[in-house]
């Protein structure tokens, strides 16, 4: 399949929520600003409720909205198919949209185990050897910051990594899964390494929680007098790491750090240098260079939004701030010129395969008293 | 002139720079995240150079494009007029619109002095008395930190307001026009006061400086061989002020604070509480409230995206943060909702007007060895 | 044994390095600022090299030197032994002080292993009952910042307490024994909760290292050139544990952490509040209270050094900051009065034990690929 | 007057309050840290009630009191008076002293008026020449945060300076005397430029305070029943200026910055980089060096206490952090140092009477409505 500038890129949307929303307006707003080898058509939204997904594709922009994601995939028209449904369906959905030959953006957790991640990535790799591209959306990826803590990471500026620490602070909701996943895959994507055990802590505190919908579940509050569901989740789990290269990693994803709503924090520390990010300031990255002249080292704070930083000089000027959908923007213009340029992009199914499988093993651990679990497929 | 949700809001923007791309995107981005009664089209973008304007018409996403602003006057399908062209076309570009009958948007500074200023105040309150609303660009009220701050002051949480401390550190370009007139309009609009009088310095450090395209202007950085023009505006000025309420500011705004890419800062004091905004952490409140109990007082950071902070609700769960642009998108959502229930939305252009009149007393006082000048229409 | 404010306290310090004159300056400072029942007195300082030891008492304000600790047992006039040696001597000096009827202030680590230290715990409990005090350094627990915590978690204003995230982050030297002691004796004692079990790993980077003297050690940089020596103990240690109150921890202690100095930070999380410090800003404590009004929370950045605060309305007027040795000076406080008064001090040396009890479950643990071990004499 | 090792330096402390305290603890610490040329003892201190002076003379440590300051003047052993009674005493004592050959340290202001202060110089210049040291109480220089940042300036880090920019914000008491000093003295020092002239503006908000005895007047707080007083003193200063070198200055300084404790901040911009402090994290400068590539620029955040830092390699191990009473401390070393050594040190009286110059001019400008003043004796 190849794309062209002749012929617009068609969309369909699998989901109407708050990802779907997210991802809807990424795909809208991206050759606006970023030059494009192929434009963007927000064609078709598919959501479970006819009604409120013909509203919904009102609200978004799209063409023509359908109450069935098979629509998408027979559809001859439709070259992309995105996929923001609940975590269940992704391994059916993205395994049809493949086997049709359209490219796919699918959101993470990218499947319900590793059994289902890996027909994923197998049909992804089937496809890709076709010229389809297929993307999984950890889109911390794509913050200028944390790209160029990448850079440096990737041009020895830290030197031999040592320590990953990484922490995913929130109050409200989210899980391991949900969360944590976040922190495997910048880990892992920062040092550009593989995480070889675990040897991990879970824990569910809380053992029912107010129902909430879907639009207050991400970072809400509840109302008192809400009803109340059992709780089959975790609410913190932590774990330590070890990295094929040597390195040793600290790990913290909870839903109950009272006082913090999105504290996405990670740090690493190389023998020649150290970067560290926190998603409260999500502009900047504080790098540290053990090179700098003695008595004049200090942790540096780059904003990281000046022309020469990653996706940056497609925006404001300097100094004037991305918030949290620019990430989503930059995903989709990876994802186009990759599309456009039949290249591979990342985060790959592989990759988020990879992270999955960190998962598991961590449930592993957990489960037999912490003791150090070897993740699947990586020397340990 | 009314609006309905039966009939778009059909927009024209002239101006095809950094700051009209940031409008365009405001205009068609709006209604995809908030409850709007009218849905706003892109139906006209003008520009000098038509070849380029089309272009950029069709990358911003408008239907239509125009050599020459008066064409957008003439078309009686067009609601609103926008205007994001130099300072020194927004008069006679302003009056002509307001005279037809349009909504008028239009960027600061609202005028080149205060008798054209006073000339667009006059015209604003005849065609508003018809219904016709105009609003003027200073952005930054949108913020919801400073929103929140706004609130706060308001309702007395900080009490009787003694100190305003506001910083516009820049180290690239921008005039005390450009970048101390925020400054202005936000310590008066978040003090709900006037600036009575003032005792400035104005100082040009650098005679010459190398040409810098548009785009490159705002925060960039020139190539040491780009050719040199002869600097007309002032580098730097500093005053301070009193307010009529009996407030004190002191004020500075530069464009060669080394290190700094736009540090755009407010604080204010007042008997009961103190306010402290820096925009490199836009999300961001800091609040103190003397009325803690002794040994628990502390500057508060609030994390002012959360369902209960101005604006906020619309976007991403808590924590998950908003960049520089949402200002303009809350800009056109007070806007929208400001024509459709013909209600006057603020910022006015007397405020502007007002912000006008102080810069002109800067100027003034500056001039005369820095004694203290009255701001024109403000009693000391 | 008794002591009135009629005759002073006469110490003797066993040990002449950086320890031991951060000791004695707190020896010869406490009574400067704070109302103390009786006054120390500098009467014995203890080293191995006579002439060293008689220059350094001469410096710290010794009226006398010896090259024996058993001088200082021997000599009746002495009241407090005060142990600043290396930690494989705590125990043997420890023990025939107290024997003696010294008090005894015994820097940590408290002794080699567990079983040391339960001897010196019995020997510290038999002295007690004869009014002899005993008291182990574990000197952050008097960071005015850290007693108010201690005073928040203490009063319920942070509810039930879910997370403790503690990490001790350093570039330059420091074990698991040294730094990490810290932290461990820190959450517990902030928790007032024991922690139960814990999984660990620890790493050694380094296989060898230059030699530093004494002084240099502890945050200081080698020259390239100085002699090597076979690194025997661990660079680095990260554990996750579970607290008897159900809490959940994580910790992380490390000499290889580049662009750190001191970083020895703590988190409590509980279900109505947050507390947070970092000792480069030690004069500040983070409280985060959920009880205050939606909209207006957010983390608390209070100046722990107002009359409200502990230790805080002895030294300068709110904001001038103290420093490390303030830590030192508050100990003597508290040890001298406790003395004065016959009643029992914390960290006790049955305290320091426990820490000892959570290091060597934290080896034990890393020995056996991270399982889970429960920490001697805590119910899981 | 000669000073050798073989005799210790007699020091007479004239004052019993906070910062007579204060500085007869610099004068107990300093040679038990850093090495000295002669070892200060604490001979005579002096205060105006006999019974409370031998109290405090037991507590400070003082070997004698006596109830009137000519006793230190007369005295043949006295080597040193260390004057800190309230500044309208500084004069007549200091004069006596120098006049008796005695070496002066005196704290800030050093006079009531700049007649006073030039008096003071003159007889400070005279008793120079022979070999008689003076000095000024402008202790914030030896911040070795601030020393470090005169470094930088001195060698060219940051070029030609062109901004500075002090506050001094506080809530509880203070003065124009009493703060703004230190900005102005700090500012000219850092920068070893003159303030040529200044626009001022200075206010009083509130006519009648509470009386506060001396010890909880500096940042206390007072009962709401204590007594109350008429305000003759401003309670807010601020000032635009002007620097002999081309630079341009805003200053603030209050007393009713609801929130701060001891806001004393400063920050330099120069046209190759800044740097800046505050002192709530004192042990840190932030430093931009404009020479750092592009893409990794950034404010660094030195910890200031390595052993390359200034004074810092007498105290802890870096990162462990100095506080207020450091300053003081170093003062005394430089005194002691330069005493020893037959040299000037800084700041000296002249250094303290261009402050002093500063605030008249800065009154008399208040005093015309904010116009231009001059200060006496520099070109402007």
């Amino acid at each position: 399949m190849s794309t062209t500038t002749d012929r617009p890129l068609r969309v369909a949307l699998i989901g109407t929520g708050f990802m779907g929303r997210m991802h809807a307006h990424a795909w809208r707003t991206a050759h606006r600003f970023f030059d494009l080898p192929a434009r963007p058509e927000l064609t078709l939204l598919v959501g479970r409720d006819p009604e409120r997904t013909a509203a919904a594709a009102d609200t978004f922009g799209f063409a023509e909205s359908a109450g069935d994601w098979r629509q998408a995939i027979e559809r001859a028209d439709i070259d992309v198919v995105d996929i923001c449904t609940p975590g269940d369906t992704h391994a059916e959905i993205a395994l049809a949209a493949l086997a049709a030959g359209k490219h796919v953006l699918c959101e993470k957790p990218l499947a319900n185990d590793v059994a289902e991640a890996d027909l994923m990535v197998a049909a992804a790799e089937r496809a890709g050897a076709e010229g389809v591209v297929s993307m999984c959306g950890f889109s911390y990826r794509r913050t200028p910051a944390l790209a160029l803590a990448r850079r440096l990471v990737e041009d020895g500026r830290i030197g031999q990594v040592r320590h990953v620490r990484a922490q995913y602070l929130h109050a409200g909701s989210g899980t391991l899964g949900d969360i944590g996943a976040h922190s495997i895959d910048t880990a892992q994507w920062l040092t550009g390494d593989a995480i070889a055990g675990v040897s991990a802590i879970m824990r569910t505190f809380v053992p029912t929680r107010p129902v909430l919908d879907e639009q207050v579940g991400l970072g809400g509050r509840a109302h008192a007098d809400a009803p109340r569901q059992t709780v089959t989740v975790d609410d913190a789990a932590a774990f330590t790491a070890r990295f094929a290269g040597g390195a040793m990693g600290v790990f913290e994803a909870t839903r109950l750090a009272t006082g913090h709503r999105n504290s996405n924090r990670i740090e690493i520390n190389g023998d020649r240098g150290s970067v560290a990010f926190d998603f409260r300031a999500m502009n900047e990255l504080e790098f540290y260079d053990a090179s700098d002249p003695a008595g004049e080292q200090g942790f540096r704070r780059i904003q990281a939004n000046e022309p020469e930083h990653p996706y940056a000089d497609a925006w404001w000027p300097a100094g004037h701030g991305l918030g949290y959908e620019h990430l989503f923007t930059h995903q989709i213009v990876d994802l186009v010129r990759a599309i456009a340029g039949g290249t591979p992009v990342s985060p790959s199914f592989a990759d988020a395969a990879r992270v999955q499988r960190v998962l598991a093993a961590v449930e592993r651990s957990a489960a037999q008293d912490s003791l150090y679990v070897t993740v699947e497929g990586e020397n340990p």
